[in-house]
């Protein structure tokens, strides 16, 4: 009978938590919808200050823009954390013909972030048209010596989620110039990483590795409109010439910030629980998607969280991550100082994939961690948040190293994600101000029940 | 141990429907997402044919069109249905301004469908902004008479689901006109569907009931920008006079057509599995969104199961609706003549909530019907396809009343849909391919699943 009477009052207990728990994620959500400075944050990160480029002038003014936004939170702390980044720069509009039959045929390709310059002349070479890193290796250096390799394998549209479509692809983007530099390759075209058939190209990384810089090969990113052209072409004139001029330039490295504001903990002030993005994007668009979206939103859950008159037990601290795209300095800088001021971080979560309709969260975490977190799922069901699984974090927050860390990263659904990921239309107009919205309250949501319970 | 090993039995048996199910999912969304003709019809209905109102040209070239797609799938019967529908024709671009203080500060604003016309002159009288029916019939005829009413209330952002907002705030639009010229009103001007800010004017059908022609007073919609400033603007200058000049028209009812193609049931040829979206479309834009991507996904069925070569126990059959934006004329012929023919139907799937990520399905169904649904549930959740639940199927498909017939709706990710429902950039470019493709997939395998359990 003790028992039976203890069980309806732990019942009675949880149903109580669940409904108050209920009631405040109402109340996130309402605040998100229709309070939030999330949105016209974003407008400006990417209308008034646009590219964000790690060493750029708008990196600069991205840091001075967030940190005042911040400041104007009032939350209980809000300063910059110094890291040194690479500064990459990419010069003129880059140039691409294919020489067929006296005629120059036109294509659309930008650099690859870190690339070395062709010669100021540009580079001609008869090209090689791979699938893989793998049949670069096999056709070997007798093949690939003096030609242009260019990497051509689409990603896949049969997975369903469009991140392992670009997982499954995109060595050919960050290896493929080191590799083919390997076999005596003169420079490296790589179809862009886009789903969609279109004349836009998408940049990113890549990584020479160790390779000595005189040995160092241009690379470049072409369109998927322009690959299936240039493949085309090339089956019919498997001789003909590709010409193609890119001036981009590695400076000496600059110092940049992480930009940070929290809210300190109620009881536990040295427990840290981190939300955040990265202030960094590249610089053909506005960066919007990735990663303003993510930046704003990690913004908007200390906003909600003051709205709403929350007082942490942790401290809710937001990080701006500085070069995210070509280095990670600003992830691995934050982790550094985490551990040389002995921080205890209890609980990371990221939002790197776009500002679109939230679906659920990837999560880093023990067995028994995961299933404290699904506990939650119903709570997230009005709000058509369903997916709670294991998965990847995010890559600013994977420097952290904590013993029994939660990880976690926001998941959008992925559909359009790739359209504009790294390319020129990586815009505002390419972000619904619901969907980023939802994705803040979705995170708020998170960081509210996790802090607590724990 | 007789009843364990029948058990056992029993649960391989379902183990192997479970996988053999899972594995033809999975072709099916191979197919769709590799193989399918559904963005390519799209483009077409919206680039080479563009508006397809019923009565108009365009809906007309559309009745040919797809007639001429389904017949090159080889399906085994393809066929028109004659429908008789209204004719109503928009005129000359409208016009609108707020007259203050000797300046005139214009507006976008577009009829509403059905809508009579303003003297050729136009329309000028004071306003009485109003945010609902209830405030206007407690302002009742003296406040009201002489003037033009402006029904200003927002869709409500703090629904997660945004046809839930529509819902609660579309009455302004459909019975604003009617409930005003009760009152002696002149004309109504009201605030457009669209939960984001711009200047897009969205239409849509109004309903005048059986008010005499003569007593019709003229309707239209603004963008949710200039209802914001109009609102301003009054606040300030609350005896401004509004001006509006439309010059549309409806004319006697033409014939138009719903456009069949079915494959014949192997097992139960007579009974009848519909799918379908509908053909017409208002006439701002190209309805791509709403309903073209309902149609492409509709006949996409057929083509994934022809493609499958999947002979399905129940007759499938695709039908593409005439006038589901005013008066669902289509619907009702098609109900008409399925009773006139003794035909029985047993499923109703439709696609009209635009060609977004598809997230569930919508469904009416008894209890025990919805049940069996459910099961299939986990064969969807690789496909990010979660929400299963009660709930309003399709407009074309609500005139059906078979016994025991299972009604569902696609439901996609609803946070867009209105930026472009009935507006002018509801074009090919807003939908994207893998969005319309998964939810063809989506539609494919409930079709296939039931057929294959009943």
């Amino acid at each position: 009978m003790k028992k039976f009477t203890f069980l309806l009052l732990l019942q009675s207990s949880i149903l109580f938590a669940q409904s108050a728990d209920e009631l405040f994620l109402k109340q996130i959500y309402s605040s998100a919808l229709t309070q939030s400075s999330c949105y016209s944050w974003l407008d400006d990160l990417s209308n008034k200050i646009g590219q964000r480029l790690s060493g750029s002038k708008g990196a600069e003014l991205a840091v001075a823009y967030t940190k005042s936004q911040l400041d104007q939170l009032g939350v209980d702390k809000v300063y910059l954390q110094e890291v040194t980044v690479p500064k990459w720069v990419r010069g003129d509009k880059e140039q691409a013909y294919l020489q067929v039959e006296g005629k120059k045929i036109s294509f659309s390709i930008c650099a690859l972030g870190l690339s070395v310059a062709t010669p100021s002349t540009g580079l001609s070479a008869a090209v090689i048209e791979v699938r893989s890193l793998d049949e670069l290796a096999q056709l070997g250096e007798a093949a690939i010596k003096g030609k242009i390799v260019f990497f051509n394998r689409p990603m896949n549209p049969e997975f369903i989620e469009t991140f392992r479509a670009y997982g499954s692809c995109v060595d050919q983007r960050s290896s493929g110039a080191r590799e083919a530099g390997k076999l005596g390759a003169l420079g490296v075209i790589v179809r862009s990483m886009n789903l969609r058939i279109d004349d836009l190209p998408h940049t990113g990384m890549t990584n020479y590795g160790d390779t000595p810089l005189a040995q160092r090969i241009p690379t470049a990113a072409i369109s998927t409109l322009g690959a299936n052209q240039l493949s085309s072409l090339l089956k019919d004139n498997p001789a003909a010439t590709f010409y193609f001029k890119q001036s981009c330039q590695t400076f000496a490295d600059v110092t940049s910030y992480n930009v940070i504001g929290e809210i300190t903990g109620s009881q536990f002030p040295n427990q840290i629980m981190v939300v955040g993005g990265h202030l960094d994007s590249w610089d053909l668009g506005d960066g919007s998607h990735d990663d303003g979206a993510g930046c704003v939103q990690s913004m908007a859950v200390l906003e909600i969280l003051k709205k709403l008159d929350y007082a942490p037990k942790h401290t809710v601290r937001v990080v701006l991550f500085m070069n995210e795209e070509n280095g990670v300095k600003g992830g691995m800088k934050y982790e550094e100082l985490a551990v040389k001021n002995k921080e205890q971080h209890v609980f990371a979560l990221e939002s790197d994939s776009g500002g679109f309709s939230p679906r659920g969260f990837s999560i880093e975490a023990t067995d028994a961690q995961l299933a404290q977190i699904k506990i939650w799922e119903p709570l997230f069901e009005p709000y058509l948040v369903h997916i709670f699984r294991k998965g990847h974090s995010g890559t600013d927050i994977g420097p952290l190293h904590d013993a029994n860390i939660v990880k976690v990263g926001l998941q959008p659904d992925s559909q359009r994600y790739f359209d504009y990921h790294h390319a020129a239309n990586d815009t505002f107009d390419a972000v619904n101000k619901r969907e980023l919205e939802l994705g803040a309250a979705a995170m708020t949501s998170l960081m509210y029940l996790w802090d607590k319970t724990n």
